[in-house]
Order: structure tokens, then C-alpha cells, then sequence
């Protein structure tokens, strides 16, 4: 069995129920992601040993992160608890035209007030296969930064394969801070994922003749920007999703990867959304799968994006689908014929 | 009134909430429901006196089993008692593209261990102008298939037509053995529902040219099939309904009846689905309740397919739908507008 | 701050959750809400003095009225309490193809058994720069009949803007009735709201090769309509909303606004409603809006209809948005992407 | 099999959850009661053929009443239709020392609007053995007040024998009013039921050194009222309802029954309430249940105060109890062990 | 009209549902509450011109707890807005012998970091009847503290009457702090609350021959207390609360005030408790109301205790109670019989 | 850290919300438990390695099961998972006179269905320190029975203590086959749990003039059944519980422990129960954690009467409990006062 090692911040996620507005909810539907945690629940649903790291609080509800991480079969021997406080964000689900709205309250979290001495890589990731982390965890403070190095630095060492979503949160750092602080990490990755918008705002490569408020975006206008990755920090694969956002409730989904040579187009879904906070997660969750597993590239870019197709369709930021599910997805239509 | 009389198993049907699966799930919605209650379940709405023919277990969920199909108008003056467990069928919504997914636990149940002598085909079919049975029920073991039998022979002796709605359920038995049992059924049987799948399991008739992988299956494939089931088993009418599966949101749905000489085809809705269980059910009521009051085929097929359509927008198994609302959208473009 | 005051009826809403039919629900969603306070529910949202003049039983229920219009931000300084019942009404939401239908149960109301003595207009209006009404109030009772009579002829006393949404009401007064009613009104009024049925209905004025059964509605087939009523009553503005109903799931949504002159046709945007009570009437506050804040007709016919393609995805009837979020919308291509 | 048959109003209930109060409530939970429905809701459960007659409106709101009373056995064979609104009443239920409180929104119901010639007795009493009415329903209207008369009468001529639960309403007439119109129907009335206050109210009969806003209530005082019910009206039997109010969550709970000779004191029961509207009702019916059975008077009250004490830990106005279940608690100490 | 202030935080409150543990919950009940602002929903609810003054943050959680504020008649003309969090406390409702348990997440919040120029007590105080704060409001920060004295000085200046709720709270700041903070304030407070536990923590006077851990605390007890708080500042009134806890379900509840001369005591109620948390603000409430009404002492206590007894039968912090309801409960043996 | 293992079945609980009727119920309350599994939820919980050893179906439901498991922290190493059913019991929540009703359909289960070389002892007892097992297992099946008994001797040679909980079931044998099938299983236990009922039940052993009927039960009545138990199988601890039931909402709990020598009585609590379904697993949980940990006696009585108190002060099986919050009961009055 393969092991994954993820580093994050998981937060409390509390969302308003049945479409309501934060000015109308008498209650919050309460669960817990983050983005890095979320790759990991989709690669314990897979049947991968799969590790996240992270500090939580010393309290009932830093207890019940680690409970909620345990019941989707992700391994905690590594989870920290100390003083402090646990990182929430609020979601207010849209639809049609109304757009979701997160309001984060993660500030002076019990992580992002941790220090790097507090992570022992050379233990965290004996025995791992891959590690994985995103730009939002050295964006949380400097110490935050630093474990990351350090963490990059040993997995380099042990051979572990490493994987970063860029992911770059506006409301964490300016994209001067990105650029500085990510550009030394890339060295160290492997595998890197973008979304539409982050190549742009962090490295300032922009898809050619794209216009992401357009309802539709065309696969062949990232090639350049995954090129141009791929030659700037000679990643063996960039992963790129590409969301048509036709409203709040409807969406289409696709995926790209580039490994150097060849850019592999996967099939496009029309996807009715129920939850698509953690659709990107999915889908490098179902890349670093696919790497781990030797499969080939075509294959690996389809069984991504039926992966996090059928995360748009779960609430919830984890992803708890088997790999059956998975693959019957990736080789069907997709019809959603009921299975008895 | 006419009198229609159903026979076969009811389940306590447990399903997820707000497209949860069943790893996330803290509660299940509770309802009741099976292939021939849910038929009566419609018939009852039109005014239909409807009759349903089960067994039960003597505890409160077979009491609560009762309630119910008292609630929805459905007499139980035949309901047999007797100890043993209630079938469960455990129901997972599904959506977008991941499709709904049911468990069964079915096993053992009061209805399944009870012998063919239980039930007083003579006293049951007295006055009735209908009886309808499901493939389900002489699947469940040798002894309902033989109360199947005395049932279709008691109907033939007094005159009540007799309907029956293919449903293999390939957990039940084999193909091999559903034919051997459903063959000589169809001696006494007047009209014949099948979908887009079971008449090929069953009877080795395949619709020709139609791959129900498909999105869309078209109408005109499937006059083979009424055709060649008409001429095998002499039906008086065979009624095939038609899914086309954009996704487990998305169907488009219509239906066709076969008279032995003509195909009618029904106008085809495009449905946003809110719960699709039971909707061949309530296509087969819209052709029984036709039949019985002698409307023509067209309004036939139109009407049963109206029906269904409304099923796929209301929770549950059953069809709390009335005349009147199944009538104004056949009669109309069905824009749903509210009703004030 | 501009004020706006409007005057009505507020009615208990009981609505069944999660699409059940009435004869399902095991609860219902308690909200509040009626055409008139619908429309100052958006307006307090973007900051305008928003009153709401009604009368309200002097029991708890009223209480959580008034509540209930406090906690969006309507002032209700001028809501009167007395002996008697609330209006009620009862919501099944619709799906696909079944429509959702209310049920009225508001007669012999608190507001409907008033005389129209209980509103001092001249302390109501004072300060006020718009009054709304619609066509419900006068056809409460003629003494609320009444009671819009003089509060008009103190609007115009007073130099305070009138605007009527036409709202024709079959289940409260016929045609004849109603047109004998509202046309004196009309001399009063300066911009009228309509929609697809309406003028036909009070006036007899019919959009030319209009099918309102048909999905889609053309917005040039109205342009009649508007005309004929501006020559009729010489409105300033008149405001109409052009519903496409596809189904009870999806509608497109629209609407025009004629000047006089120049018929001003807004974007069209296609909607997965959520909840479309009250769409109306947030169109209504749009224009409102725009008018008390002089804009021009084509950024009003565009931010009204905005305003209401958002409501539809909130539940209830009222619609807490705010300005900068209608205005985002109004400015882009509404592609529903997550705002962090 | 006996026959029962009870007649009144049932009204759609409206409770807010969890100890909400009204101006708190975003939902309220419905159900369908009303005294004389209650009554029948045990006997259907203890397996007798219970009938309930009343008027309903021609709408979905009536028709899930009508299915709310099928469900739990009731046969409504007898309900009318018509055109009309359904009486309403709000509970807010209440908690230690905050009383329950009951809003009543009854006028104008399909019931009180309809005239005496609806209800064909002579049909309806036919096999009957039993015929219960309340104060509530002769306060509804005149109308009614001679609908029980001449059901009374017809009762008497085919030898059903009749109770009536005093049950008086000051809302919906005065004592005056109440005992002109209740005194000659006392003639034809066999068992007539009583709390603690309507005795004094109706007839003026005042229980001696018995304070109702004292926490217990002693059986002894109401020897007076049973003795002086039984002199004036020569009654069958006198059974009276002894409520200990210590707060809104506990209450004693005890009953006695007169017989013109002896009183019968049943056990006294400490009781954590759930839901104590239609705890007298369950009383009743536990007593028409043992005269109908022809068991003797300490059984008869001791079976009812069981069953009544049983109602009030279920939620809800009706009384889902089985004979098995109100027998094991009067021959038990009711200590509340797990029945597995 | 009387006018009342009061001025401090309120926090956004997350409370499990049905006696879950923060483990197990799945959801969050929503509400708002903080000592200050539960003061004044129970003297909104009285007919009293209640101002709340406080500092939100200027997202949507800050709007919806102005909405909650003005839902049950509290005026927010004061409150102002700024960037920052809102303070958020997590609520385990306990039962039995498992405590309630609160984790406060209020640090850094818009109202501990606001500086004590944001508020013009000036013009809050104009016309103001009385001023209320608490212990909370200094301890969240020294510019709150100095905030605080600008408005009792303001307070003493207008000749407004100022109360203060001890309310000592270990997680914000030390006993050596507290004292030190909050003596120079107790100049210019009038009338002080405190409850069996504060007077010893802050001001080092304890209560003689009490155990707090005991069921039961004796009202004798505490005259000591009050008399040499009396005594050391000068109080025109001393009012302590007096919880005798069984468990998390069962309480008993009274009070006691002192005016320099006489302690008097009120009635004891046994508690069936429904929700706590603000108890002792309603009973502040209760004796504010009495003084700005002068009412005599006896009827001031037994008022308040009854205003407070309400307060744990009702979900939230708020006290939505009338003073008909709490007058009746005052003048009565609180049977909690239902009130039709 | 101590290790400890417990072997059984675990269920799927679907249990009625708010009290309601089983034909009440729309919806069922989920969670998991069962007798050894509960067991281990408390052991957890105080940070005792924990495993529980059992089978599970191969379905979404034994999934879940799974999850649930490792949420409370149990470690799920030595779960099988097999095809077959998940074992169902169904909870109606009793109140006051009604008792809760358990309805089992746990027939044909997974686990019931194994054969004992499922099961290698040798492995799962490696490095344990006590295993745990209740009469329920041995009773499922003679495979079942078989199994045990082989754990048993592994735990022997491997030195590991062995305790047993009687829980005598009579719906899965008689008390015949009970008692010729646990006897010899006797030998190999060095604690034995009873109830109040058990050990009459299996082993013949009354406890003198208790009648379990009555609300109260004495301690001193056990001493008998304590010792005749200790002398007949040489156990090294003999542990019962003692519950007085008031009702089924308020019960007396305590307990007494027998070492051969002594029997220590613990404190008694009054409960207001929540949810009763494991308390005696939590119990038994408190003495194996006492014994593990080397405790005396009284403590030992003490902390797992305590530790069961809070038990039923929490929905579901499970007992999420820290080893703090146990011993701030057992060392404290148990006021439940709140915790901050």
C-alpha cells in the first residue's frame, strides 16, 4: 500500500442549510476540510495510507477534527494539539445566479501560530511515497513557510515524490509574498496544480485568450500556461482544472495535465452542483492517485476529473468515493442510472 | 369505482438526506414503498378503490407500514400479519454524476417466508376489475411465484384483467431462472410493462440499435421489442417506458404502448430530478387507470407519462398526485407555473 | 437617505420543506412575507428608510411579524396592531413539472376587517419620497379600497412619487370588479408594474402573438402593452417582467421598461430557482431604486431584473441582498463563482 | 368488533419545536387534532371500529387531515367535503414555568359553516354501539349545537349509548350561552366527562376546598361535583380528570369515575410531560374502551388514567398506544424498563 | 417611555442540538447573545426603549446579529461596524449530571480591538433612563475599560442610572486585574449584581457558610455579602441571584436584593431547565425594569426572579417574554397550566 | 498505554427523534452500537489503546460502521469484512410511563454468519492487556460461542484478564442454552458484569427481597448475588449495576463491586435520563479501565458509576467521555454547574 503525507490547516466549516443566507440561517450544517486535507480523504476512500499533518487545539472541537479525519479513514498519528484556537470559515451556499460566499475566520489559528520545530519530517515521512501541500499553508505565516522548506528538503532526501497546489488565497498575502515565497519551493515539486486564475496572480502567466467570466474556458488556451510552467521550474507534470461557470448551480468540468510533451485533454462534464467547495482537491487527489499507481497519462487526467466530478455532487469539502465509483465513472457515460 | 388489486412486497425504505451518502449520514428519511404499492399508491389518488395485497410482520414497523398505505387511500383489508422482519432497502440520492445507489436487505422478510395458502385469491379478486403483480414478488421465493399463479388463474376464471410489470432484479434470481418462472405467467397475463432493459434479460429481446448507456434512447427502437413480446404472449397491450440519462439530475422521459398494431408515442419531458423512484410505477397506474376507464392509446400513454413525469418531483416511493393535476399537465405545456 | 413607504398586507407563510406535497409534510417553514413588504425588503437591503404600513393581530404570531420585518431592517413605526387573525398561506414548492401551488386562508385578517381610518397618511407620508401598493390591497376590502384612495391623494399633496404593481388577484375580485376599482387609482399612479397576464386581465389590453404557456416569452410582443397603457393613464414609467417558464425547476427571467418613448429590454438570464415567490416584486424594488436614485432606464430595467434573478435563489419571500451584490451581478456575466 | 363513532372539529396543528416560542420559531410541526378525533385516535389503536365524522375543506390541506386519520386507524367514511378554510390552532409549547399556550384560528371553518342537514345520522349511527361528542362542537355554531341534538336523538332510538366530554371553550361562547345549550342535550347524554373547571363553569358545580393553581389536586373534593353532576342529570357514570400542575414539565396525573354509588379512584401518576394536549381525551377513551367492554369501574379507571398518562409522553395530539401497552402499565408499576 | 443602554459584546453562539456532544454534532443551533444584549431583549420585550450599543464586524455574521437584535425590538441605532471578527462561543447544552460547556473564540473580535473613541456617549446617553455594562466589557480590553469610564462619567454627568453585572469571567482576565479595573468603576454604579461566585473573586467577599458545589444555597448567606458590598461603595441596591444546582436538568432559582437596609428575598422556583445561559441577564433585567418603575423592593425581586425563571425555559440568551407573561407568573403558583 | 480488546457485534441503530411513536416516525435517528462496542467507546475516550473485533458486511453500510468506529477513536485493525447483512435494531425513545421499545433484526448478520476461523487470536491478543466479551456474542451462534471460547484460552496463555458482561438476551436463546453454553466460559473470566436480571436469569441466582418492579433497588440485596457468584466461579471481581427506575425518564443509578472480601457501594445519582442504551457498557468500561490502571476499589466503583451517569446523559450507544470530565463527576457534587 502507498503512503501520502499531507500538510495543512483543517478547518471548522460551518454552511448555511437548504440555500438559506447567513442572515436568514438559525443554523450551520458543521463539518471540516481544508484543501490538503481534502486530497487525502479522496486517497483514503482509494484504500492509499494516507497521513495528514496539522496543529489543532487542544479542545472538544480540535477533538473532533481529528474524529471527523479518522471516520473518512485518514491517519492522525501525526496531528498535533496545543493551545489555541481552530481556523473556521463560513460558507453560504449559492445558486443560479448568487454566487457561494466564504467569509474565513482562520486568523491566529493554533497552526498558523506554530512553529517549525514543531514537525519532525524525518519521521513524518518515512515510508512515504508523496507528499503534498499548498500554497495557502506557507501563506498562513513565516514559521508555516519555513516547515515547508523543510519538509520539501527531506522529502527530496527520502525520494519522496512532492505535489503542490498553488492555490493562492488574496486575502492571506499580496502577490508579491506569493511569488517570493513560493518560487524557492518549486525546486522541490514534482507535480505542481493550478486553476484558472493562480498561474496569473503568482507567476504572471496568463492562458492566452481566456476569459474566465465567460461561461466556458477551452483547454487549449492553458496549454501555453502549463508549458511555460513546465519550462520555468521543469515540473514532471502541471495539472491544470479548467471550471465553466455557467451559473452558481451549473457548471462544466474538464481537466488538463502537461508532462513536458504531450498536453492530455479529459473528458468534459455538465455538472449540477450540490457542493463544489474541494472539486480541485479532488482532482489532484485523483492525479497524485494515478502518479502513484504508474498510470498513464490519458488515463490519469480522466480518472482526476470523474474523481472530482463526483465531488461537486457530494456536501461537504472531503470526498468519500471508493475506487470503483471512481473508475465506473471514468469508463461510463456517466448516465447516473441508478445502482441497485 | 372500479377496483384494482395489487400484490407484492412493501419495504421500509431508509434514504439519505440532501445527497448525502451513507458513510456521511446521521439520519435517515423514512418512507415505505415497493414496485405494486407504489403502482396503488397513484391509482388511489385518481379515486381508484385500490387495493393492497401484502404480508407484514406483527411489530410496530409493519404497523407503521399499514399507516401508511392508509394514509395515501390504499386499502389494507388483505394485509396479512405474522411474525418475521420487514425487507429494508437502503437509499442513497444520488446526483449530477453520481448515481443514486440501493442497498437491499430483503432477505427473510415476512412476506418472503410466507406460504401461498395465506392468501384467499377468491375473497381477494371479489368484485375487482384489475390485478397487477411486478416480476418482483414470484422472485422472492418458489412459494409467491406459486401465489402468483393461483392469483392470474383466480383473475382468469372471474374475469379481472391482469397487468405485470417485468422488474428483474438480477440480486433475486438469474435470468435463466426468471424466465423459466415469468414464462408461464404470461399466459394469463393482459398487459405487459417493461423498460429499456429487462425484456432482453428475461425474455432475450433486444432493442435494437439503442444503447442505454446513451443519454437519449429513441422510441422507434423499441417497437421491435412490443412487437416481437405481442406476438410471443398474444398481450393485449405492452407498455415500454423510455429514461434517456443525461445524469443522475437530468432525464428526459417518455413512453410507448404497443396495441398489437400500432406504437403510440407520448410527448417526451425533460425532468430535474427530485426523486426517480417509483416513476415506472406511476406510469404503469396511468396505464391501468386508462385501461379500466377505456380512454384511447394515445391519451393512454399521454396520460401515464404525465403521471411519471410528476412522480420524479416528489420525495419518496409513492405518487400522491391527483386526477386533476395529472390531467392539466397532459393537457398542457407543463411550465409550471404556480397554481393559486 | 431616501424613504420609501408601501402598504399591504403581510401573511404567515407555511411552506413544505424539501419539496413535499401538503399531503407528505410533517412540518412546515414558517417565514412571512406579501407582495408589498416583499418590495421594502430589498430596498432596506441596499440602505433606503424602508416602511412597511399594515395592521397585524395583537397576538404572537403578529409579534413575529413585526419581527420578522425589523430583522431585515424595515421600519415599522407605523404598523398598527389590533384584534383578529393573520393571513395565512400555504406554499407546496414545486419541481419539474409540478408546479408549486398556494393556498390562500386570509380572509377576515387583521388588515382586511380594517377601516381605512386607521392610517394617517399625512404623519405616514411625511418625509416620504415613493409609495408603493399593489392591486391585492384594494381588492382586500373596499375599505382598504379606500384607504389607497386617500393615501394616493395625499402622495400627490405631498409630492411623493406612487408607484402599482397591478397584481390582479382572481381569488380575491373579478376582472370587472377590479378594473372598476383600480382604473381611478391609475390618475394617481406614476409607474406601473405588469406582468405577462395582468393588463389583459384588469385592462384588456393583450400582448400581441403572446402564448404565456409557451417556455419563452418574447420581450418585443410587450412592447404593445406598455404603450397602450402609457397612452391610457400617461404613467411615467411602465415596468414589465417576462417570465419563460421551462418548467417548475428552470425559468428564464427578464423584463422591460418603457419611458414613453423608448422601450428599454434588459439582459435575460436563466435561472435554477430556488424559490420564486417574490420575484416580482424584487423587480419592483429595483426600479424603484433606480428611480429614487436617477438612474438611467436601461442601468434600471438591468439592475431591477438582477435584483430579482437573485431572489429567486433565497428562500422565502423576502429578498436580503445588498446593493453591492445586485450591482456585481449587473455587471457581470453572472458566472457564479465562489467569492472569498 | 365494536362500532364507536365520534363527531366535531379537526384542526391543522401548528407547534413550534423544541421549546421554541412563536416569535422564535422558523418552523413549526404539524398535526392534525381536536378533542373528539383524539378520542377515536386510542380506540383505533385498542383495536376498535372507530369512526370520526366532521366537515373538511375541498383542499390538500383537508385531504392530508383525512390521510392523518386513516393512518392511525380511524375510518373516515364520513368526513364531507366542502368548500371552506380548516380551523387552525398554534401550540408553543411550554416548559417549567412557562405555561403551553394556544392560539386558536377556528372561526369560519368548512365544519362551523355547515348546516345541520350534512350529517345523515341515521346512516352514520347505524351498528354503531357508541357516540361521543364535546362542549366544542355545540359552541361551534347553532348549526351544530343541532346537528349533536339530533345525533343524540338518533342515538337514543337505536339504543347507542352516548358520552360527552363538558370540554368548555370561553372563547367560543359564554357560560351562559354554553349552559342553555348544553342542559337539554344532558338528557340523552349516558357518561359524561369533566376536568377540574368546566363543571363549575358550565353547570355552576363547584368542587368543595379544591384550589386549581395549587400544584395537586385532591380526588376526595370532586366526590361533591361527581354526586351533583349524577343528581341533576340522573348520568350513567361521572369520570373526572384530576390534573397536578407542579410546572409546564411535571404534573400529576389521576382520575375518577362515579357510577351514583361509588367514587373510583385510579393510581396517581407522576408524569414528565411531552405533549399533554389530549390528555383527556385519552382519558375518555380509556373509559369508553371499558364500558364498551363492559369491565368493571376500578379497571375502567385505572385502564384509563394508564392510557392517558401514556399520551402524555407522545408527541402530538393523537394517542398511538395498543391495548397490550396501556394493559402493561395498569398492571405494572410503570417504572419505564426497555421493552426489547 | 423609559430609555435603557447597555454596551458590551455580543457574540455569535454555536450550540450543539439535542444534548449532543461538540464530538457528535452534525449541525449548530445559531443564535446570538452576550450578557449585555440578553439585558436588553427582556426589557424590549417589556415595552422599555432598549438600546444595545456594540461594535460588529462589517460582513454578513455582523448584519445578521443587528438583524437578531432588531428581530426582538432592541435598537441599533448605536451599533458600529468596523473590519475585524466577530466573537464566537461554542455551546454543549449538558444535561443530568454532564455540565454545560462553553469554549469562548472571542479574541481579537471588532469590539476588543476597537479603541474607546468610537463611541460618543454623549450622544448615546441623551435621554437615556438608566445605563447597564457588565465585568465582560472592561476585561476584553483596557480600551474598553477606559471606554467604559467615559460612559459612566457621561452616565453620573446626565443623571443617568447605571447597573453593573460583576459577571467575573477567569478566561479574560485575573482576579488581581479585575479588582483593579473594576473598583475605581464601582463610584459610579448604582446598583450592582453578582452572583454566588463573583463578590469573592473580584472583591475578595465571600459568602459565609456557603458551598456552591452543594445543591442548595441558602438566601441568608448572602446578606453578608450584600451588606458589606453595600458598605464598601455605596450602593443603592445590591441584587445577588441564587442557583441551588441539582444537576444540568433540575435547578433550583431565586434571588435576593439589598437597599442598605433590607434584604429582601423572593419566591424559589425548581427549575426544569431548557436553556440556561442568561438566567442571571434577565434577572438584572427584571430589577432594572422594577427600579426605573419604581416599584417597591419585595415586588422588584419576585419580578426579577420570575422575568429570570422564564429565561431557562426558552432557547437562545434572549428572554422573549411580555410583562403580561411575567406579571402572570409572578402573581400565580407557576402550575404552567396551558393558557388558551 | 494499555491495551484492550473487545469482540461482538455492532448494529446499525435507527432510533425515532423527539420522542416519537415508531408509526409516528419520518425519519430515524442513525448511529451505531452495541454491547462490547460501547464498551470500548468510553476506553477510548481515556486514551486507552482500544481495538474492537467484529464482522462487517462488504457494503456502504459496514463502511460507515467502520467510520464511526474510528471517529470515537477505536481502532478497527482486526475488523473482517465479509458479505452478508449489517445486523438493524430499531429505538423508540420512551418517556415518562412509556418505556423505550427495542425492535432487533439483527438475524443472518455478517458476524452471525462467520465461522470462528475468522478470527486469529493469536494475533489480536498480542500485547493486549484485557479482553472483553458480553453473553450476546456466544449467543449469536455456536460458531460464535466457539470463537469465544478460543479467544478465551489465547487470552489465558497470553496472560491477558478476561471480563465478561452476563447481558442475558432471551430473543437469541433460552436460559438453558445460556447457561450450559456460558458455565465453562466462566473458568477462563476473571470479572464478571450482571444487572439486576442476569444472573437469575443464567446462572439461577437471586438477589434477596428485591422486586425490580419497584422503583428503588438496595444494594445490600446484591451482597448475595455477589458472593454466590464469586464462590461458584472463583472470580477475581463480581461488578453490578443497580438502576431504580422512576420512570423511563428518570431513574437512580449506582453500583457495587464484590473483590471476594468487601462489597463497595458507589455513590447513587438521580438521572434525568437522555438516552439509557449503554449505560451498563460504560460501567463496565469504568472497572476494566479502574483495574487496568491498578485502582482501589471504592474508586474503582466510583469512577465507573460516574463514568456510566454521564452515559446517559448523551444520544447514542457510544459514551464520548474524557477520563477529565469522569473524574471532575466522581471528585465533585455533580452539580452541573457550567463549565467555561
Amino acid at each position: 500500500m502507498q503512503r501520502v503525507v499531507s500538510f495543512g490547516e483543517i478547518m471548522l466549516r460551518l454552511s448555511t442549510p437548504e440555500f438559506k443566507r447567513f442572515v436568514q440561517a438559525e443554523s450551520f450544517d458543521v463539518t471540516y476540510g481544508g484543501a490538503e486535507a481534502n486530497v487525502v480523504s479522496s486517497l483514503a476512500g482509494f484504500g492509499v495510507d494516507s497521513f495528514f499533518v496539522t496543529v489543532l487545539p487542544e479542545n472538544d472541537i480540535g477533538t473532533a477534527a481529528v474524529g471527523h479525519l479518522r471516520r473518512f479513514g485518514i491517519r492522525t498519528d501525526f496531528v498535533k494539539r496545543k493551545e489555541g484556537r481552530m481556523g473556521v470559515y463560513f460558507l453560504e451556499s449559492g445558486a443560479s445566479q448568487r454566487p457561494s460566499k466564504v467569509i474565513y475566520d482562520r486568523a491566529q489559528s493554533a497552526i498558523a501560530t506554530s512553529g517549525p520545530e514543531l514537525f519532525d519530517w524525518d519521521s513524518i515521512l518515512d515510508g512515504a511515497d508523496w507528499f503534498h501541500f499548498t500554497g495557502i499553508t506557507p501563506a498562513l505565516s513565516d514559521n508555516l513557510a519555513e516547515a515547508v522548506a523543510e519538509a520539501l528538503e527531506t522529502a527530496k532526501k527520502k525520494g519522496v515524490k512532492v505535489s503542490c497546489d498553488l492555490n493562492y488565497r488574496k486575502l492571506l498575502w499580496s502577490r508579491d509574498k506569493a511569488r517570493s515565497v513560493m518560487t524557492p519551493l518549486m525546486e522541490n515539486v514534482d507535480v505542481l496544480f493550478v486553476n484558472e486564475e493562480d498561474a496569473e496572480k503568482v507567476f504572471g502567466i496568463k492562458a492566452k485568450a481566456v476569459d474566465i467570466d465567460k461561461a466556458e474556458v477551452s483547454a487549449a488556451g492553458y496549454e501555453y500556461v502549463a508549458r511555460e510552467l513546465h519550462e520555468r521550474f521543469n515540473f514532471e507534470l502541471v495539472a491544470i482544472t479548467l471550471r465553466g461557470s455557467h451559473s452558481a448551480s451549473v457548471n462544466s468540468w474538464s481537466g488538463v495535465v502537461f508532462d513536458g510533451e504531450k498536453l492530455y485533454e479529459s473528458r468534459k462534464y455538465k455538472i449540477n452542483i450540490v457542493d463544489r467547495v474541494g472539486g480541485g482537491d479532488a482532482f489532484a487527489a485523483g492525479v497524485i492517485y494515478s502518479m502513484v499507481n504508474d498510470r498513464n497519462m490519458q488515463e490519469a487526467v480522466d480518472f482526476a476529473v470523474a474523481c472530482s466530478a463526483l465531488k461537486h455532487s457530494i456536501p461537504g469539502d472531503f470526498n468519500p468515493v471508493t475506487l470503483g465509483e471512481v473508475e465506473a465513472l471514468r469508463k461510463s457515460a456517466g448516465s447516473g442510472r441508478i445502482v441497485r
